[in-house]
């Protein structure tokens, strides 16, 4: 009768841990050039602006605002800025009302799985798919069922085949939309389109996780889903990419149904996001000048970091140039990615196998790149240790059916 | 077969809300005195501390260790410094690899409940019970037990009596042991051991939750349940009294068998609390000498509002003069303290009344006054509102039974 604490551990390990995030702990050894994390480049941190927003706001108000308890959906003045800035979420002026600020987009991720999905609800993902959604999704209880994505995105008609079975009728829809971790496919406005449609026809709600929204290369992507609709899709968007993830501002926008449930929800999980944090964020946010600026210049370094990458990886696998985002996605032809990382980190370089981001297909001669940490000698040298492996055939030596 | 919107927030509508937090919308109404939040009192805040620390943090490493993602148990630096800062817990030294840094204790007690409970487990709380547990227990499908606490703490005696029952085994047993939310009260040391030794026996796990410990007034608490044992309790703090709650930067001290599940929850929660809050809390907390005057002045400042508040109440209701922490719990025998709320609101005085902390028993007579909010003119015209809607019977007006 007694509960043992072996059984208790056991219990609780149902929650799966990230690949991503064991393998950090390989890449934090001294000398590792690591093309895994989807850490930005700390030369594209706005330091000095953010040490600046830091002063200004423990100064003004006695320094209540930033250091005393706060609302859980957020700084009024935080979700005011967002709900006007277009640049960063394509969204279109909103009501600050439909904006809740996050402890980075993964705990929007987490409330709207804990808000919506029951064990065994089925939820479909992007396969491949981003590591800490799945993680979440899965947290909750859901059957994930991935749905293939190319060039252009989720295959939403394949999802609409699917969709013609009256026993599928996922409860939520969960995609990358812009520069999609870990492929960088961007989705097309048709099937932005179609997805919005079948939300409506099928009733499910359709998470789009944005948080390279700002970090496109050629030009902004398509309408926003959330622009499309309202209703049905839930924008979720991040500070990490674009002022340092170290603060820990994400933020949602939910349709006036679902987002007070979402506040409920948040409050048991954290009370809410430190005020610090989001007082600093907005002091910078509502800098115009230096966010223009500083977004500028940070695609133009990621952009950049993109091409050096691509460029010193010629043929050596293959792969589109990415059209925004931190990853190339790679495909090894008859390659197994998993012997090539375990060849790789002797070699003191890292990435991240496509079996990590695997759902529904296996992506055993995929892998992700990540081309922000990295400077340019670093992506260069990381690059050159891939060629020579391959050259070599170690993708080949352990190659065996997983 | 849809999915309806108003369907899916009506499942999600189960998790409930918090009475205090959604009071303290009212209580920020311009003018409002209020005795309701456990809202430290902004005086206390080392802005100007914290303020050099920001810019400490931000300066030093290009500012990458507080901007970067980090480890999701939380930046080594501060996990070192908590493990000896037993002035913060009453731990003693201990493994700094057993604690985890969260976002606010909040979210210590939310991963414990997503780690440990499934639906339908019973989990025992203290009866009157912290609001915020009572939340994060309760959106896990806990079924609540509640333990009457009296003036040392919770009835470890009632809880033995209990567990004779072969069918009642809890999973998990909560209790504020120090200054307990409402009550004040503190757990005697007969009681300590009585229920580490139930814990071994019947197979459960206490958490303590200990965010007032430091803040005693006539001396330290006794020995810290988790200085008592530490394979069956889980210890959490906070920087929230201590230095601000606007961090948002709690923590858990967990045994060795449970710790890195608790890791693995919060991976899936957030990925990692803010690590600029932890630089900042790390640079703080490691200036000794700063920090033994600050607590030290926070002290004798809380003791003297406590004294103050209950001076001004003095034949206004009873109830012990509390010995730590930010609350005086209150008996107005007979009378209806929700009735007193509306007339108080209506005076422009806020509090929180017992019903709101009650798990089985109700509480109707009992209401919770922060002393910790308020300077001292606040506190005595808060106090000089209620002496007189309670002369003027207004706690009686629509005594009905709950």
């Amino acid at each position: 009768m007694r509960s043992d604490p072996i059984e208790l551990a056991a219990r609780a390990a149902r929650m799966p841990s990230s690949t991503i995030r064991d393998l950090l702990a390989v890449t934090e050894q001294p000398g590792m050039r690591s093309l895994a994390g989807g850490l930005p480049d700390p030369a594209a941190f706005p330091r000095d602006r953010l040490a600046a927003a830091a002063a200004t706001v423990l100064g003004s108000d006695g320094g209540v605002t930033a250091l005393q308890y706060g609302a859980t959906d957020g700084l009024v003045r935080l979700r005011t800025l967002l709900a006007h800035a277009a640049d960063l979420h394509g969204l279109g002026p909103s009501n600050p009302e439909a904006f809740v600020v996050t402890t980075g987009s993964q705990q929007a991720i987490d409330l709207i799985a804990r808000a919506l999905v029951d064990p065994g609800d089925s939820v479909v993902v992007d396969d491949p798919c981003y590591l800490g959604a799945r993680q979440a999704l899965v947290a909750m209880g859901a059957d994930l069922v991935g749905i293939p994505v190319d060039d252009d995105g989720m295959r939403v008609d394949v999802l609409a085949d699917r969709l013609r079975a009256p026993a599928f009728r996922p409860r939520v829809v969960y995609t990358v939309a812009n520069f999609q971790n870990p492929t960088g496919a961007v989705l097309t406005t048709e099937r932005r389109d179609a997805l919005v449609e079948l939300a409506h026809h099928y009733g499910f709600v359709v998470v789009d996780d944005d948080p390279y929204h700002a970090l496109w290369f050629d030009g902004p992507s398509p309408i926003a889903l959330g622009a499309l609709d309202d209703d049905r899709v839930v924008s979720l968007g991040s500070c990490s990419k674009v002022l340092a993830p170290g603060l820990r501002v994400g933020w949602l926008r939910a349709p006036s149904w679902l987002r007070d449930t979402l506040v409920r929800v948040k409050q048991a999980c954290d009370l809410h996001t430190s005020t610090l944090a989001q007082a600093i964020a907005a002091d910078v946010l509502a800098d115009t000048p230096f966010m223009t600026e500083h977004l500028s210049r940070s695609r133009s370094a990621y952009a950049r970091k993109s091409r050096v990458l691509a460029e010193a990886l010629q043929g050596c696998g293959s792969g589109r140039a990415p059209r925004g985002g931190m990853f190339l996605w790679r495909h090894f032809h008859g390659a197994d990615t998993e012997a090539l990382l375990a060849a790789a980190i002797a070699d003191q370089v890292a990435f991240v196998p496509g079996s990590a981001f695997a759902v529904d297909r296996s992506w055993t001669a995929h892998a992700r790149l990540s081309f922000a940490t990295l400077d340019r000698a670093g992506l260069v040298d990381a690059a050159a240790v891939l060629r020579s492996l391959v050259d070599r055939g170690a993708a080949q030596v352990a190659a065996t059916p997983a």
